[in-house]
């Protein structure tokens, strides 16, 4: 395996190195490896926060909405140019992922009133299943569950055997596990359900900024994802929805609201949505959110998926090689696909006690790792600030813990948060 | 009249004259009387963004989730306690009014199953009536319209006539009119729906901050409010949604996700969700629209709505008082209740080209009013930062507008959005 040395030289000569000066990292802080859960804050973040603040909200008050208005839209256009291949006109930003997955699923099961199953991951994200239990159940839906390999993911032999039936409404994945990273395939999935008479939405929360999409190129009807991971906009930002051009006059969203309105200050009588992916809007989209997105976007957006995937599939090679070398004699396995063109931008580390080596790292080690029950720690490098130094030091420091058993100092039981 | 020497007379002597130092104001500014529409910026804000931002983001990264995950219940018992009426336990925050109108009112419907027809009021802002127009459509019930006098809002006879069938499932209104500010009896017309078996949801958005609300003792069955009005929550902050303690088993909304998850990181396979409001959440809360509207809140409550209210009374009084005596002659009228005690926050002006009269009042007159289709010119004075020379000097203005005819000067179309 590679010496601290050559990580080091690996930062040294590495094109995308200058881009972790943008972001805001305390020099005596922790070895951040949960970028995938909350991207850090850049830089341009805080000016831009302060300018919409004083200046929008404090100086310009109501007037600044004439501008504020364009950005669920103007936000929804760049991330489709830049992250995830969607022409313009397809994609709005405001509501979280949750909201989005509703809207995007309901209006999904509303154009196939005659299909009674949806189809989903038994390991896909929570919010995805639950959003899905929730509508199934108003909707009077059967809800089926693939329960494939947890290390490959979704294949699409699976989604061709469950759908062969011509019942299923809607198949439902992300693309990137958030688990196991196993990445989907996104094209080819998308081509088979529709094969198969279903409709297609795509959860892109672990794939976007990380993983290059071609939403328009893979047939997917629908995407939804998340800003506050590798787009790096803040805990809470809002996220994205695409809907396909050709589906947006038939695919209609169940939360009818003044912000999707044709003429919206007209405030007419009836509901007359704006034609086009307007009208996924519902509510007054939430500006501060917005504005923190759209810093986060366009710095991904400067530096392009294309090398930031080169990078980051280095960064996860290296985490495998390492944890090969060090962690797999410690009882700790790579529970991610190896090959890292099937992978997305984290890897996962399965061991018996994940929860207390994640407290033990976190609290003893100065390392930030993720739990993800029932037994995996997961590493996710972001390929904007996350140098292969800090990786080879990372995986240094879990070698340690699992061989010190530090990590037995620690409770077995998780916090219960109710 | 008063002369403006005794408008200034008024606030010199004001208890809450000092409360406007409390916020970012230029000196050489409009006059601003939207802040029913959008609050102005609190200083604590800009500070308290910026610790959210640098310390709890930039340092403490995903750690700060473990505050930041109580802050849509502690603001919402916040706002229960300080600012409407509600014990704890009944309140979150997060999403849009809009998203928070949708989730209360299908769990109305769901809870009345066999009850086909939704009552709201023809005059009721424009999203509330919607979300509900979609909602109907959904679920197959008649969404029926009162036609109140549109100065005195809707009145509980009106109610009870349009429930005697027994087929209301709900009724959804506006607990201060956003065109007229007729201030509804919130008490009175929830016993009244009840008496027909009905549910009822209350939209505070244009009462919280301003108007003494008890929604406890009101008997009301769910409520919602928005943040960023009387209580300067800041662009599009997230919205809260009461829900009766009583009705929290009863009532179920229709978004499941894993903010609404008993034990939500052990991330179990079927939603199982926390018992009380907290399944009220869905997604991942707006962190940074949280802090500004805890901000905005925690202004509101440290002065007091009780307090609040009599200024703002005493201010519309003003706007009443002059327009009386200036903009009559010049054929301009009030078109609000006359009684203080039965008119929200705000002044609705009606004249023939109100739209018209507000560009010229924003561009020429620096007062920055608000139009409302058709004929509103609407005066919003918070009783947080509104002085009652900015009032008398408004009005002023105003009178000049009209008697100038500068007015005539703007274009007759109003901007389409679309």
């Amino acid at each position: 395996v590679p010496s601290r040395a050559e990580a080091e030289a690996r930062d040294e000569v590495d094109p995308l190195r200058a881009v972790r000066e943008e972001f805001v990292i305390e020099a005596a802080g922790p070895i951040y490896l949960d970028g995938n859960s909350l991207g850090r804050l850049p830089r341009k973040t805080v000016d831009e926060l302060q300018t919409a603040v004083e200046e929008g909200w404090g100086k310009g008050l109501v007037r600044s909405w004439s501008r504020w208005v364009d950005l669920p839209a103007t936000l929804g256009d760049l991330i489709g140019a830049e992250i995830v291949g969607a022409a313009a006109g397809q994609i709005v930003v405001a509501d979280s992922t949750t909201i989005n997955l509703y809207k995007a699923a309901a209006a999904a099961l509303a154009a196939r009133p005659d299909r009674s199953a949806v189809l989903t991951d038994a390991g896909n994200f929570p919010t995805d299943r639950y959003v899905l239990e929730g509508l199934c159940r108003e909707r009077n839906r059967e809800l089926r569950f693939l329960t494939p390999d947890p290390v490959d993911g979704v294949q699409a032999a699976e989604v061709e055997a469950a759908t062969a039936g011509g019942d299923v409404a809607l198949v439902l994945l992300s693309h990137v596990d958030y688990r196991s990273a196993a990445l989907g395939d996104l094209a080819g999935i998308t081509a088979t359900a529709h094969r198969a008479g279903a409709l297609v939405v795509w959860d892109l929360s672990h794939s976007a900024g990380a993983v290059p999409v071609d939403l328009d190129a893979s047939g997917a009807d629908l995407a939804v994802g998340c800003t506050y991971k590798y787009l790096n906009g803040g805990p809470g930002a809002p996220a994205f929805v695409y809907v396909r051009a050709e589906h947006q006059v038939s695919l209609s969203q169940p939360v009818w609201g003044w912000f999707g309105q044709r003429d919206q200050f007209d405030m007419g009588p009836r509901y007359d949505p704006v034609r086009g992916i307007g009208s996924w809007l519902s509510g007054t989209p939430p500006v501060l959110g917005l504005v923190a997105a759209a810093a986060g976007v366009a710095g991904v957006a400067a530096v392009g998926v294309g090398a930031l995937r080169a990078r980051s599939v280095a960064l996860t090679d290296l985490i495998v090689e390492l944890a090969d070398d060090w962690l797999a004699p410690l009882g700790a396995a790579v529970a991610s696909p190896r090959v890292g063109a099937r992978r997305g931008g984290h890897v996962a580390i399965r061991h018996p006690e994940a929860w207390r080596v994640c407290q033990a790292l976190i609290d003893r080690y100065d390392v930030i790792p993720d739990f993800r029950p029932p037994d995996v720690v997961r590493l996710g490098p972001s390929p904007m600030y996350t140098r292969f130094a800090e990786v080879w030091d990372a995986l240094d420091r879990i070698r340690e813990a699992l061989a010190s058993g530090a990590w037995m100092a620690y409770p077995e039981a998780r916090r219960r948060v109710t």
